[in-house]
Order: C-alpha cells, then sequence, then structure tokens
C-alpha cells in the first residue's frame, strides 16, 4: 500500500459540520441549549436514522451488528483491505451537550463528505461508526457498544442489562429497529481515531488548538470508612475525641498530595463524602468518602494506592479513629498506539495548528477499541473544561481543526489512491 | 440566718432515689432502654403527674407558672426567706435516656423527701423546679421554661412557638393542663443549684464521681460556605482544580487547631458538612459546613472567631476558591456564682468525694439561671460520656453521691433550723 504525502490543501467544509452537529443537536434538545438524548429511546432511534440517512447520501454501506452499533463504510480501492475507522457516540447524558460523542460521529462523517467532494479514493476503506450507549446513564455499563466489540464484555450478558424502570438493552433494540444481524466482534482495522472535545480544561489554558492523545489514564476507586465515636460537641474535650470527620480531612489533605508528588498525570478526587451523624452540636462519628485516583500507567497507580493504604494505615495506626479502605474499581492505563498517535501529530503540524501531547482522563470509546485495533485520539478544546452540562460548548474554529487533523491522519493511516 | 455546719452523717436514700428514676423512666420508655418523652405530649404530662403526686406526698405546696415550670415548695422556718431552689427537667431527646434532666428534679425530690425523714426543718424554704421543655426537640427554643424564667425569652412570643404540626406551645400547655397562673418572672432566690449527669467524658476518664461545675462555655456557631468550580476528576489536572472539599478539609484542619491553641477548656467542632455534587468522579463545586465554637471567656471565643475568620479569609486570599462565614449563634460564656460553687466544692470534700472543677460544654437551664439567681451546678459521671441516646447510662452509686453533695450545699445555703 502506498503511503500518501500529506495534501493540507484539502480542507474540510467547516460550515458543513458545524450545520449538521446543529441538526443532529434538535433531536433531544433541551431549553437550556444542551441535548438530552439517552441510548435506546426513541430520541436515540432519531438521530441514529439520521445519521444512516446521512451515510447512506454520502454513498456508504451501513450495517449494525447485535449490539447496535453501526457501521458506516466507504470502499476503498482495494476492500480486502482492513478498514481505516473513526467514530464516537450520539447517546449523551440526561443533562448533555451537542459536543460530546457527537462531534466524532459527525468529523468523520464530514470526512467522507469532503473525499467525496474531490473524488478521491483511498486505498483502504473507511468506516464510520456510530457506538451504542457510551455514556451509561440508562444502561450501565458505560461504553457499552464498543466494549462488546473488544470483547470486554459478553453480547448475551449485555443484552439483558436493564434501565430503571426493567426495560432491558435487547428489548430496546429491537424496538427501535437497531437490533443488527452483524455479529457483535471485533474484526480486522487498520487503525482507529476518534475526534472529541476534550471535556477538560488543559488545551483552553494552554490556548492550544489539538490535543494529542496519547492514551488514557488508568483508574483505581475505594469505598473509605472511617469510625470514630459521636459524642457532645460542647461537653467533651479535644483530647477526649474521636472525630471522624476531623481525621477524613487529614486522609483528603493527604491523598490530594499523592497525586502531586505523582505529577504531570496523577490524578486524585475525593468527590463524595457522607458524615454521620450530621448534626452542628454532635462531633461526627462515622464519615464516608470516595476516592478515584488515575495516572497513565501501572507503576504509578500502583505506588499511588500503597500510598493511600499507608495513610489509612498510619492514621488508623495512632488509634484515635478506624480506617476501612476498599477497591471497587479498576481500569488499567490505557497507552495508544505510537504509530497512530504520531499521525495524529504529524498531522496537526502539518497543518500548522498548535498542539500538544495529552492524556485523556476520561474513558472513551477508543480505551476499548486500543485493546484490539492501534488507535488514537484528538482532543479539541472545550468552554471552560466543561461536558455533561447543557452549557457545553466548543469553537467553529476548534471542530474544524480537530475534523482536519482527522481527515490528515485517516488518509495517511488508509492512503490515497492514485488518481 | 445561721449557717449549719455539714453533717456528713445525713445521707440521702440510694435505693429511693434510684427507684424513682426508674419509675419515671417507665412513662415513654423506648424499647431499646431509653425515653421518649417529648415536651408538652401526653407523655410529658404523666411524667409531670407523676412528679407533682410525688411532691404533694412529700408534703410540698405545688404551683405551676405561665410557661408550665412547676415549683414544688418545702416551707422553712422563715418563709419571708428566698427559697433555695433545685432542679432541671424531665422532658427527653427522642432517642433520650433515663438521667439527662431526670437525674436533676428526682435528686431535689430526694433531699425533700430525707428532711422529711428525720424532720429536719431549714431557715429558708426550699424549692424543686421542673423547668419545661430544656430540650427543645418539639419546640424551640431550648431551655424554654428557664429562659423565660431569667428573662432571655418574652412569655407571649415563647407562647406561640409551634411544633412541625403547627401546635402552639400555649395550646399544648393548657390541653395538657400546665397552663399555670403564677407569672412567669423570676423572683427572690437565694441560690440555685442543678445536679446533672455530665453528657461527656471528663469525670469517667479522670475516675472522679463529682465534678464542681465552675460555669458554662461561652459558644459562637458559624456557616461557612466555601465555593470553587465543579468538574470532571478524569480529565482536570490538579493544577488546574478548584476543588471545594480539598480547601474545606484545610479549614476543617485549622478549626480544630484553633482550639488545641486555646487549652484547656476551648473547643471546635464542623459537625455537619454538605458537598455539591457529591459524585465519585466529579471534583466538588461548593462545600457548606458548620463550625461550633466554645470558650470560657469572651476574650477567648473572640480570639477563636478571628483566627477562624483569619483562616478563612488566608484561604480565600489564595484565589483558588471563595469563602464566605456567618455568625448564626452567640451565647456568652457564663461564670457561675463563688459561693454557691464553693458549697458544692466544700460538700464533695466533706464527703469524702472525689472532686474536680470542670466547666460545662453543654447548656443547661443553670445557664439561664445564672443570669438571675446565685447558681451552682454538679455533674455526676455518665458512662462513656454518652447522652441524648437511649444507651445513656449512670451508676446508682455516682447518682446517690451526687444527690449527697446536692443535700449538703443547699443545707449549708438554707440554713438548718435549731432543733
Amino acid at each position: 500500500m502506498e503511503t500518501a504525502t500529506l495534501n493540507t490543501e484539502l480542507q474540510i467544509n467547516s460550515q458543513r459540520l458545524w450545520d449538521s452537529l446543529m441538526s443532529l443537536a434538535e433531536i433531544g434538545a433541551t431549553p437550556k441549549g444542551g441535548v438530552c438524548r439517552l441510548a435506546l429511546t426513541d430520541l436515540d432511534k432519531q438521530g441514529r436514522d439520521l445519521f444512516v440517512q446521512w451515510a447512506e447520501q454520502a454513498g456508504c454501506t451501513v450495517r449494525v451488528d447485535q449490539i447496535g452499533n453501526i457501521f458506516a463504510r466507504r470502499d476503498g480501492l482495494d476492500n480486502s483491505l482492513p478498514p481505516v475507522m473513526t467514530g464516537s457516540h450520539i447517546d449523551t447524558q440526561p443533562t448533555g451537550g451537542k459536543f460530546d460523542g457527537n462531534y466524532g460521529v459527525l468529523a468523520g462523517l464530514e470526512v467522507i463528505r469532503r473525499l467525496n467532494d474531490d473524488n478521491i479514493q483511498t486505498q483502504a476503506p473507511l468506516e464510520v461508526v456510530v457506538w451504542t450507549n457510551e455514556e451509561g446513564s440508562r444502561f450501565v455499563p458505560v461504553m457499552m457498544g464498543s466494549g462488546v466489540f473488544a470483547g470486554a464484555f459478553g453480547l448475551e450478558e449485555t443484552l439483558t442489562q436493564t434501565d430503571t424502570e426493567g426495560k432491558s438493552v435487547g428489548d430496546e433494540l429491537a424496538r427501535i429497529g437497531y437490533a443488527g444481524e452483524t455479529p457483535s466482534a471485533h474484526f480486522p482495522v487498520k487503525a482507529y481515531f476518534e475526534a472529541h472535545i476534550e471535556q477538560g480544561p488543559v488545551l483552553e489554558a494552554a490556548e492550544t488548538v489539538i490535543g494529542v492523545v496519547t492514551g488514557a489514564l488508568g483508574q483505581r476507586w475505594y469505598d473509605v470508612v472511617v469510625t470514630g465515636m459521636e459524642a457532645h460537641a460542647g461537653p467533651t474535650p479535644m483530647e477526649l475525641r474521636h472525630d471522624a470527620l476531623l481525621a477524613a480531612s487529614r486522609l483528603i489533605q493527604g491523598i490530594n498530595q499523592i497525586a502531586l508528588d505523582h505529577a504531570p498525570h496523577a490524578r486524585s478526587t475525593v468527590g463524595w463524602i457522607d458524615s454521620y451523624p450530621n448534626s452542628r452540636n454532635v462531633i461526627p462519628g462515622t464519615v464516608k468518602f470516595s476516592v478515584d485516583l488515575r495516572a497513565a500507567s501501572d507503576d504509578v497507580l500502583n505506588a499511588m494506592d500503597a500510598a493511600v493504604q499507608a495513610l489509612c494505615a498510619d492514621l488508623k495506626g495512632e488509634g484515635r479513629v478506624d480506617v476501612a479502605i476498599k477497591q471497587v474499581v479498576y481500569f488499567p492505563p490505557q497507552p495508544f498506539h505510537q504509530e497512530q498517535v504520531d499521525a495524529v501529530r504529524q498531522a496537526s503540524q502539518a497543518l500548522g495548528l498548535s498542539h500538544l501531547d495529552i492524556v485523556s482522563g476520561a474513558g472513551h470509546d477508543a480505551v476499548y477499541m486500543a485493546r484490539v485495533t492501534p488507535t488514537a485520539m484528538i482532543f479539541v478544546p472545550c468552554k471552560d473544561g466543561i461536558s455533561h452540562n447543557e452549557i457545553e460548548d466548543a469553537k467553529q474554529e476548534h471542530l474544524q481543526a480537530g475534523c482536519n487533523v482527522l481527515l490528515q491522519a485517516m488518509l495517511q493511516q488508509a492512503g490515497v489512491a492514485a488518481r
């Protein structure tokens, strides 16, 4: 297969991309400017139908697999070659925005439309995928469609997952007409790219347009329970207290320091706390809180785990309170693939776009895809780093830039057929 | 008036005191061994009726004032002298115990019964008082009856206070037959003593039987609001966070240190905390918490206030989060009276009881009484310092000791008539 020299004259149609985003965002639009389009609802069906209609109008062949993932294929010169794939998801959080997921899908569609404009043929076929239920708001687990594709979850078990009303994934797929017949198993893919808003503040703070995503952080989540003794705030002298909230606040400080000690990519968060009996003049007797540790490698994640465990053991060892810690979630760190990450970086460079290497702190369909396919991601800034919120926003010029990088990276991997 | 030499041969009837406590505890008894007898309920009426019956059987004259306080009077040799008074309350918390309040009332009754046994006459009359609604569980404010007596609250306004069902203090007093006609205003009282379980761990830890209470701590309560910015835990690097819970945990540490810096009597407690949005993988955006500062003098309390304000201002000054602090409660420190405190200490000494000076961290009816009457309190240990709990417990020998101190202190103040 011949490798094309990057033709940076070829630019995507920014307005068409934007207009498509705005059209899709009308389906499930909320009064506050966001989108509520939960997985496998009637609105999800409408969004899927619109994508399929657009893909077919762009000359693609569409197939749907057994977990409802939609693959829109544009033939290459040699259809025996594994396709170069891109995509994301179009389901949203209940108070979601217009760009999370939708951008990755419609950027892929725009790549195909733009190639069509100039009748550019690729060596390998291209595919744009819409993964089922990335958000996990209605059905768990999150990243369901890509997880089944990558073999992280079994199909049969996943189809039986139910929402809070008891409706199953399988029944809802059938109801909206997206229980496809293509087996939900991964097939050879040359490369997978996913364009996404950053959902964080790094690019905006650095005034940089493109995040070259080198991988995704691993995660360890914990439940911590600090047990002291509740007592009246008035009659109990300081030295006779067993104050669970005071102890927890020391742990919160220490857990924060552990992430600072493992800069730059380490993160630690205490997002949830519950104090009992939570009364103004009673010394707290029991405090429960969550810990979320993230790091780019298992070495760092393990070191952070050891530090948190030691922190809890030391506090317990002082004898003032009891401390119990239990790990409840583990996602391994997922590095992306050198050749595909390089393709994103080189495309940004060739296009003269400011860019920096970045690690994804959040999960994405690309994280499961990376288990079975050479994968990279392209991040673009979003306003104030905010997503999963109706005020989620992104600039048209940034979305355009990310789509241009996607176009170049896909062409570089697929090869352009000689004309 | 002649002052009696202490006759430590005279000892109260420990079993009678204990049996009375157990009988009263049957009214509103809970399955877990506690008592639920909320102010001005049918059960409160039953408890009051039992006390009145016992007081009349002991030869007392009973009168009820307009806020429902019950005064049981045993005449002295000279009834023109102001009485020596003792008492407490018999209303309980919803999950209250057998001793909080009830002990102070029934210890007073036992003093009278014991004097009756030997036909001992005092120079000044004695009175045992049952104050209305000390706990404040059903109606606010707490320490209602003694507060009205001391002029801290107006009668009319207090009678219109309602419970959560909209029933007023005045209507409920009338309904249970305790809307008395005696004016609710303080009259000359020679001395007021109140025996009470400590509700704290100090006496038990010191293996000491009697707490000679020298006064009550002043209190300042605050609401604090820390405002940062909620953000996804995954994509947001440590250095770009505005973590309200992390900031609050620093304040909690600092507020604790402020009490340690003002030992021995200073106390600080963060008893209540609320974190928003309280989700495992979201950096907390807003944290609200309470602060309860206590100290034995206004000088110390003011210094602690300044330190807390400075702590908040410093954190705000760092620019990472906003901090707002508002004082919501102030009770001045209330020293008790030298002569009456000495009477308690001397009685303990004469009776050969281990004793130590102690400051009450909690509010008591005695705190309001001290505004208008020479006052002291007698503390006895309670198990593990626990009260306001159905497992509240105290030893018969400690209750006996406290009652003997009360007897001696009252006789010392009232004077024993020559026989």
